[in-house]
């Protein structure tokens, strides 16, 4: 039931509901002597913010970060790093409806089966809102990870059926940024642009892909058998709400080869370090980092909120039709983009802050 | 690092190498009372088994499980369950050539970078038989689950481009293990099968997709955020070797449908009890089990031991061809549907095993 | 590193400085369906408040708590509950000779070799300001326990070596809290009080001993080997800042005895429930509670801070003369007694979440 | 429940019931690259054995452990170290009686309390048989100490009102072991045992304490709130059965003292090195190391098993007169040295091999 918390060794733990009157998170285990730069955290934040864009929810929240602990200084003392977000354009009363309906495909009846009651008001802890304490920290473990450095970027690949085709590649975040939908392809971001406005017009929702390329994992980050390196991202990636699919390296296409041809073969680089030819394992084999971009494709379902009635139950099991009010976007994935950075982030930052796991390279 | 202990309540540790004196485990949680079917489990690491049919590895191992703990008179008393395989058939010699050159595709050079040393024998800690293990534990697991009863069933739905085309449901086992291949379906089965053997015969080697059906879960398993189901069950499975994908539910098709055409209504069964109209969401809403099968489908790429020249480096940097001797299955699909189960039930027996969610529900 | 979580169920997370902008902290895994009484919760921290007595620190904090998530009218939701006390009497100015040399027997050595930077305002985490974050944890535990009903009352036994000499009970709060030294005897109290007056008028400061009795607590609590009941109280007291012994049961005495004085014979109450006829285990045997009062000792040092001028170094290792400002207790046993009964309410509410350890336990 | 696991990083997993097939443990999280002496981990076997004296237990186990995994020609990969231990000289028919009657002070009455049943065989996992397996991986955790080098060494202090008068220190395994009651004073010894002589020709126990002394632990080792080095320490001592008191440091003493006679003031040694002129503090300031000798005495009751008629109860609840068989020994404290040096090894390799806290300690 504690299932709040993130990471082994970089170690998140949020709280809050969206009508609630804070959310918020405390990271420990962030290693003393960052000098943290507030402002990016807050760069970081902005990008998920809801009221963007015509693309996104119309809830107004300007998520300011405030940081309660962990800094003296400006800079981080190994201490945990508290942080809060107030919430202030809570709405509770668009959610009464929702106290005598179950949403479809909400997580409404499956919080009253666990906890027998729930807190009604936006989805409460099961709002996506919860998503903006991740970013907050994924912010401070890519200040950690800038330093060696690797670089992480999501961008959106595809929305309903209208899709980028070009081979995953690390970005620069200007260029995903520069169209509301976050498709680093001007004309494709157009066309998906359109196809969202097009479905909010229609009281209706779009799903689709993002993908995530991190670049400068060193090799040997990650461990064998249960805490691979894949099963943490995975663990990380489907805590997200809406997942449906996951892809790593070849994905899904790389089922339907045959070993020769989709083993990399060994080689050295330029400078004679041992490289791969290809990248069909996505920068993990065994478990562990080759130090290859790592390249992730992940699905998102339609959001779940529409505006058109849908049949549904009461909490006793009474047919009803839900007419669903609140503000919502009609498409999550030009605000999944950071969130799924922020979780790359996260589970690298916790495989780079393992333990030794050598003789020599213990503290001595 | 301790990478080696899966659950937090159910929990097995692993251990043991593929050419070291044997492998094992330990289950620690299983609650006392449960009156142990060892025989059952036998037959569980039977359908693991090496060497069961002409798709599967020439090695000859007996796998017979000896428990060494945690019973008394037959019954689980609560303390640790500990049991042990002894491997038999080791033949460290055929991996001579893996000292001098890392194997394409395998963890050969990814451990070196991790530990700066490793176990040649047969991939040492990183072979596939490390999940024999995986099924001793599961099976356990399922012995508790069959008290509610859940059931668990995974098949082959594709290998290669040879599929199955029919919706995702929960087969009988003994439907599933009418082919080697493990597909239920006899005549896509005899496909599946001429397409391993021809690829066997050209020293190549082939992936594909295995589905799991759980059924019977209650609603309300799981946990929000970070815990999530789908995130447990995403760690489970992500920690098998050679997972590329991974679904839920609608999984990709999903992601291009509308909100409204996707999402699953609600409304009550025969009994009363509230349901969904249809299971787009697998089985899982904001990540707790709504009472319906949870469907998944995993991608395994094609196996990475080939009897093809690969081109390589050896630990030095320098270029050299590996001819990969060793024993091994043309397409690990057939033999991984027991271990998919397997990491099903344990991660579903972790989820029921979880401390009470509700004052009411706390022992008096 | 992260070192800030107290408990595997029911899960504590605290942060903040003594001197930053707030503390706080998040519990998560609190079942849902308590009616949390913010008020009590309150009434807890008032007990540990600096600035009750002329026994206490003069630092005036009200320390009001709020609760910023996890309720919803009034009940727990199951989803995290986060709180925050902000700082309000802070004087960083009284610091400054810190920053140049390290206060005798204080973390503030420690803090810059782990560390290599700390912050210097009043102890920074290292300040027993901390324990505020406890006691809040701890009233809702306590809440929780009041259902069975479990029933943990501490009290100062000896200050010095003014000691009350009575074999542990378990008294009324009403009782305890009836002298600001809380010491249940009046003219013990009385004693204990002028000593510690007479110890700061000399600008020095006193050690002492707290006895904690928990009543109440069900056979069968707690887990044998690693995570034995009493190493989870030991681990949960020994945490607390400046504990220098700890005992339970027939605690040292115990330990002069011979087996046949010492061992508790097991007999039936009245209702003819298994028990024993003495309590040298102090309610746990085996690592597991057996129903009897559990019954702890605990020894704290002589608070650190003193008026006197001591020689110490800077943190170039050069010698130097502190003369420490700042407000602080000449003793700190009164106000650990609030502290020491929530990290027992903690322990104890974990063992009771513990998943079920029988088959017949399972939830259905 | 899950109970059997000991440490974060370096973590042991043992297994085992005293009557039971065998014993043994897996260590999880050992870095790669140690040379195992394997006859020095049987050396520290050996010094736990039965029968080793005419203090111990008549029982005959050879106790000789067999490494399963982890090992590559004589080095640690970084994956599992699994171990065996086969009993040999069980007898459960000794252990009859017990099933109709709950030994006073022994866990029987708890584990059915519990578990709702148990395996009455010489007290089944709850038999200090148990701690065979912590000093195996003691052992191994030393041999990573050594590196540094840390030093540790346990002996025996008193024996019920028999005690050594010296202040603790480090002393020489050698002198320790020079008698068979491990009490490096030889005069002292002889009284010790002749009083455990005595007490076993009366079919009676006794108790009494240990010293543990650790040196060569860097400053910088532990961490603040609540993972403490002497809460780690607390919980790692207070797993061990028969604790009844630990005190750290000036221990007792020290909280009769003032803090102007308590506190340890800071210091330079000839090398210029910062330490402190006394050492109350036990080597541990704020929760983690400053360099000084670790210093802790533990306290053991007498064994509760003796030769006696005692009155107990049945599991119904019927009055009854035990007569135990069964062989143990009349005071547990010789062969709770190596145990003891166990427990203390096992959290301070878990303390080395903490994530590094500072931003310049990551790897790079």
């Amino acid at each position: 039931m504690a299932a709040n918390t993130f990471g082994e060794h970089f170690r998140v733990t949020t709280f809050g509901e969206s009508h609630g009157p804070a959310i918020g998170g405390v990271i420990d285990g962030c290693p003393a002597g960052l000098r943290l730069d507030v402002a990016a955290v807050q760069s970081a934040l902005d990008r998920r913010r809801p009221g963007q864009s015509a693309l996104t929810t119309a809830r107004k929240e300007s998520d300011r970060v405030e940081f309660l602990s962990g800094l003296y200084e400006g800079q981080t003392t190994g201490t945990p790093l508290a942080f809060l977000l107030r919430n202030e354009d809570a709405r509770p009363q668009d959610y009464d409806a929702m106290k005598s309906a179950y949403r479809p495909s909400h997580a409404d009846f499956t919080y009253d089966a666990r906890y027998g009651l729930r807190d009604p008001r936006g989805g409460g802890r099961a709002s996506a809102r919860e998503t903006a304490c991740r970013v907050v920290a994924g912010a401070v473990a890519e200040q950690l990870l800038a330093h060696l450095p690797v670089r992480i970027t999501a961008y959106v690949e595809r929305v309903a059926a209208v899709a980028l085709n070009a081979p995953p590649r690390l970005y620069e975040r200007t260029a995903v940024d520069a169209t509301p939908v976050r498709c680093p392809d001007e004309d494709v971001a157009a066309q998906m642009n359109a196809a969202i406005l097009e479905a909010a017009r229609q009281g209706d929702s779009l799903g689709g892909a993002v993908v995530v390329v991190a670049e400068g994992v060193p090799a040997g980050w990650g461990s064998p058998v249960f805490d691979k390196l894949q099963a943490q991202l995975a663990a990380a990636l489907w805590s997200l709400p809406a997942v449906k699919f996951m892809e790593i390296g070849s994905g899904m296409d790389g089922t339907f080869a045959t070993g020769s041809a989709h083993n990399d073969a060994f080689t050295t680089d330029s400078s004679g370090q041992i490289t791969t030819a290809s990248n069909r394992s996505g920068g993990i084999q065994g478990g562990i980092s080759n130090g290859m971009p790592i390249v992730i494709r992940l699905g998102f379902k339609p959001t779940a909120t529409i505006q058109h009635p849908q049949q549904s139950v009461t909490p006793a099991g009474e047919a009803t039709v839900l007419e669903a009010k609140g503000r919502h976007d009609p498409c999550v994935l030009p605000r999944a983009v950071p969130i799924v950075e922020a979780m790359v982030a996260l589970t690298l930052v916790d495989a780079w802050l393992a333990p030794p796991a050598r003789l020599d390279q213990l503290r001595r």
